[in-house]
């Protein structure tokens, strides 16, 4: 029987080209497989036949906007996760589904071979291939562009020459990737550390510096999700559209930094991920108000930690799972509502209430009411404060016999 | 000889009052000192008068406000400090500074006690008295407002009675403390969690939702010292101040959190810190160009516990010192300009540049004279996703029995 | 109707003149509880009668070992839980069940107050309040000992006024708290930490230094959980007090060193916990066998934190349940066999063999059948170092104009 | 002018072999470069001999003995680096001690090229290649029997055929190596992780198990730095041979583990570190005395990652050095006597005292001279579990309408 070999197919002129090439050097026959995770553009339908038109024995397109949404965004809201403590993670989240549904495509269409069209400089390479390694380790994995040196300029005649049903000048000066989370923009001009993007660069939000109305908006969250907006119940799908959407006519959620990649080197990333950045910030202020402090403080570390992992391409590891879990457990009481104005690239939390607050008035207050016990504050800084007076003691005192009671 | 008793000395009503009570409840001699950390208001001769008039038999009064820069401030920035992410530890960075001067002033003096005017139920009780006992571990410390249910009632009522030359009528309707490194508002309407700030709580920061023309500036460190802005050399003192002004005139370094007090109750805060947050964006991104990434990602955790430290009271503390010598040893690249521009309450990194850059165009660039070496990249991710995959294939398996080669 | 007190009750002096001395004092009637946790000495019953006798209105006895062992010493075992990377929390673990214990019987007998026989010196102190706050916030606390200065002289003077049925001679010249999962002994000539301490001090353990032959065991886990001792199914208590006596008699798992209290100061302690250490010993050893390397490197900081929570007194916090979960998670494949060989105070681990091994004998060996490909190792190792070698260039280059391409 | 390469000599089979093959396949000129670190065996002259009878044009011998022992070997004594809270990274302490040496050959000699013989499965290829990079970021790297799969029978046949000066018979079941730090066995049927090791494995220590006297030592430190044992000055290396040789004497410092290594496999390993583990047992409990708990509980995170980054090749790093501020910061005041006694596998602390103690005997006692004022116990118990009493509070509640005072 003919080997196999599945293909993450985008639609797009390098993986079209990579059907047939695929197929002409190694003789296998390729499935093409596109997932749609919110990244917009063309319809599935529209993808589906192109792959086949370019060679595809198989075309496999699949509407998971609702499963990103649902297992690989709200994770990250729930965690908290920043890379460096600023880019929510829009590409790194979106592969390991596509390694998901890449590996199902190849157990079903019995393929014993995944395809990728990343390069060798980037982090998308290692989070398909170590995705890969984790859900089907028996699978062989090709990367034409990094181990074939496969260039554009090669793809456009290859196509040129057999006449393959794509737009090859269409063409954006960036290097682009989209989906429901956020948008990361990359290369050309930007790649000058010292030059300033330019309003061309985004296309998920307005410009911040254009004068218009706020918005104000109430998220309720129910254990860690978002479940209503304005008192209108919404699916996680619909929590981050309306907000990309909201908050997006804001100007809200654009990034611009210089970024440490798993490969070893710096380089420039612009993001925006207006719905995201919304989110994230509601979510955390009812974090604020729910989580007890040492729960706070322990969980900005696995927040750390579980955004290298992921950035990484450590989705699908056994740290993640165990993180996860410590996620889940803290987010048992993440209830409430916030409220915030969207306005000039701003996203900032007005007020919140939650039937599991941890605030209480009566401690808070230094008004009427006041139900502190304000006599425990003496012995408590006197303990709190034992141990480096003890060492203040010691440090102040020079050198001085040891300490034995004999 | 008679007692000495050193009190921090604010100047306003309730201090103001401690001077003559203090005396006649202890038949100690009081000794004012005033700190002027670049609170702004009244200048400090006439805090001296006050006090002498109040019945101080001393009244020191000092400048302090480079040494706050140089010795509170910059470490903080060094150090990426943000307490919950967020808050820049406006009121915890004074305090050790007062702190040094009451206890040089109990030295000088020769005072046996140490008076402070906080409440029982904040944090500042915790940092006057635990840094007191850090550097003078031998001297008392007495809090009227805490350990005598000390009231405003009661200092007005005794200010009257003495005919104090005080101004009994002044009164915000809020908690305020503020410095040159921002200024932080609470209690009143804002105790009720629910209630959005107005613009009347606001004095550094004007409304960022008012339109006017965005502001470019250039900040210059060297070793992640702010040296230069816009090509002028400044001071720390000098960096914070024109920032305070220019970012505070653009809206940025707004803040309104629920916050986790060392007490253990969460109490809502309002801070404006324009300086402190410009300063801070901009040496975050010249790191994020010029930090190693194994440093880059061990200095998160470093900054962490730096703020949790500092918010808890413990300046002078064993930890704070060796975490001080971690933060200096970082900053030895930390060189070079950042352009930032201030509008609509955004502070936004539009380029930097630095000779001690880690960014390396040739090997961040996808366009020609890129020298990154791509073949190296297969081993790589092969390696790197290896202990992952292996754990898959234990995964995937089900139970076997155990490997024994025999 | 007449107030309630429920008291931690130990059978031993100081809480049997407690029943009277707390009854008298606040005309409570007084419910006595103790529990069985593996301390030894007098059966339960003996303690219930003398509690009636001296008075108790109610006196509960529970043996709650088979709860200690699986739902505070498993967890303690899982989460490889050493205090300062020494101590096994013997102490610290038996306070939490204590306290449900109390907090159970207080709402069964309708009691508002708990109390206990601690020192305001200690940590226990804070387990017991801290834990009833947790559990049962509504409870007043009192602590005769600590609260009202009540010392031995006054205890044994107040029994023999009142014809107590104690033994008021019986007294060790150490402070001792024991349990099934270790036995801890201080004061006494161990307050001078240059004092070596005598073999008198030990009775969980032989002296290790005694000639004897070695005991070689294998214990068998499933899910990090010890279910077999040398082939024959063992609950977690019976794998405890077989260890104990096995390891025990062979001078396994003492420990002498000096603590960090909570409340501040160092103290010096020695510990027996021969069972602990040689279950810990060995599960640590599986999970080198069957753990991921990142999940084990996370899993040390966790160790070290649940650690420091629940020596600190916060068994019942959110972040101890948090970690809980995530302990849990990391449990899943902690299976196999152990082989150790107890003999002169050392458990060493010499043999494990596990269905869910991480370590491949293909990839490990060196000989043949060696399926590792060492030619993936280079790319590996030139990423691994990139960021490194990029600094070492910026390091070794001086200073250089900035890095602009125009 | 002939290109030169500098090779990692050994003075065994296959370096002596890689001398002339390197200079047979490259053309190049060969130094071979033998670093003494305290393996023992041979002396430089007869290795300096060797190198230069199988073709070498120079050879470059070292005695680094001190050098290791004061600036390796100390600082990880100093961190307390234990991998995997086992392992005191015997060879990889040496590792980047033999870069730098070189590193400084190939400039003194004019080298472009540095050769290593390890294979491409293990660490030290790693240490070796990133060690480079980050001393001598331009120098090549050729690993012959990685690279070119060299094996044994090739290198014995080689040298067979051109009749070199070595012994091809002379050869361990294991494969060794050893410094003065200590000594790793690896391979051969300890690749079967269920088989127990033979004494035959040991050369650093005696076996535990036999009967004999123990040995009492005081090791007397200054700011971290053992500088005296039983009141003899001792440089750095004569303590850790000193305590080799009376450690070893008693059997202390055997290891036996399942380890994970860099490249992402699991390998058993056997290490030996008499004078190692009883230097750092000695260290620790004097750190437990003079550091205080907050700098003690951090040094702990610094100690595991320090420890993963020398295990993992990254000794010349930007992160080691700002760690390396932070541990020898935390030694400001280690220095004291530690008293242990050595004994049939144990080092066991029996007593310590130190000028610089952070024990306070007053405040610890329960004796006459109690300092410890318990009165402040209450508040300080209290506030400590605030958090967790509100938390319980709340999740004791079940839902209630969210707190909004209106």
């Amino acid at each position: 029987m003919t080997e196999r070999v599945v293909l993450a197919y985008s639609g797009g002129l390098d993986t079209s080209v990579a059907i047939g090439w695929i197929a002409e050097e190694t003789g296998a026959e390729v499935v093409a497989v596109a997932v749609d995770v919110g990244q917009g553009g063309e319809d599935l339908e529209s993808i589906r036949k192109r792959a086949l038109a370019c060679g595809a024995v198989e075309a496999v397109v699949a509407d998971a906007r609702d499963e990103y949404a649902d297992e690989y965004c709200l994770p990250a809201l729930q965690a908290g996760a920043l890379y460096m403590d600023r880019y929510p993670l829009v590409s790194a989240l979106s592969r390991p589904l596509i390694v998901r549904h890449l590996a199902e495509a190849a157990k079903y269409h019995g393929a014993t071979t995944v395809a990728h069209g990343c390069t060798g400089k980037g982090n998308d390479q290692v989070r398909f291939e170590v995705g890969i390694g984790a859900l089907a380790p028996d699978l062989q994995v090709i990367a034409p562009v990094r181990d074939y040196a496969w260039t554009r300029e090669k793809a456009i005649a290859w196509a040129e020459e057999r006449d393959l049903p794509i737009d090859v000048n269409k063409r954006s000066p960036y290097s682009i990737d989209q989906n429901v989370w956020g948008r990361a923009v990359e290369t050309g001009f930007l790649e000058d550390i010292w030059n300033a993007p330019i309003e061309d660069v985004y296309e998920y939000t307005a410009d911040p510096a254009q004068p218009r109305e706020a918005d104000e908006v109430v998220i309720t969250f129910e254990r860690g999700v978002p479940i209503a907006i304005d008192g209108t119940k919404v699916t996680m799908l619909q929590a981050i559209q309306e907000m990309n959407q909201r908050a997006g006519a804001q100007g809200v959620g654009r990034l611009d930094m210089v970024e440490d990649r798993l490969v070893g080197i710096k380089s420039r990333e612009i993001y925006e991920a207006p719905g995201a950045i919304a989110l994230m910030t509601a979510h955390e202020e009812l974090e604020n108000v729910t989580l007890e402090r040492d729960l706070a403080r322990f969980k900005r570390q696995v927040a750390q930690r579980w955004s290298e992992l992921v950035y990484d391409g450590l989705w699908f590891s056994p740290l993640k799972n165990a993180l996860d879990s410590f996620v889940l457990s803290s987010q048992e009481h993440v209830t409430g509502d916030v409220r915030m104005v969207l306005h000039g690239g701003r996203a900032t939390v007005t007020g919140r209430r939650s039937s599991q607050s941890l605030y209480d008035f009566n401690l808070a207050t230094y008004d009427e009411g006041d139900a502190f016990d304000q006599s425990l504050a003496k012995g408590f800084v006197q303990l709190w404060g034992l141990p480096s007076k003890i060492a203040a003691k010691r440090d102040l005192q020079g050198d001085t016999p040891p300490q034995s009671r004999d």
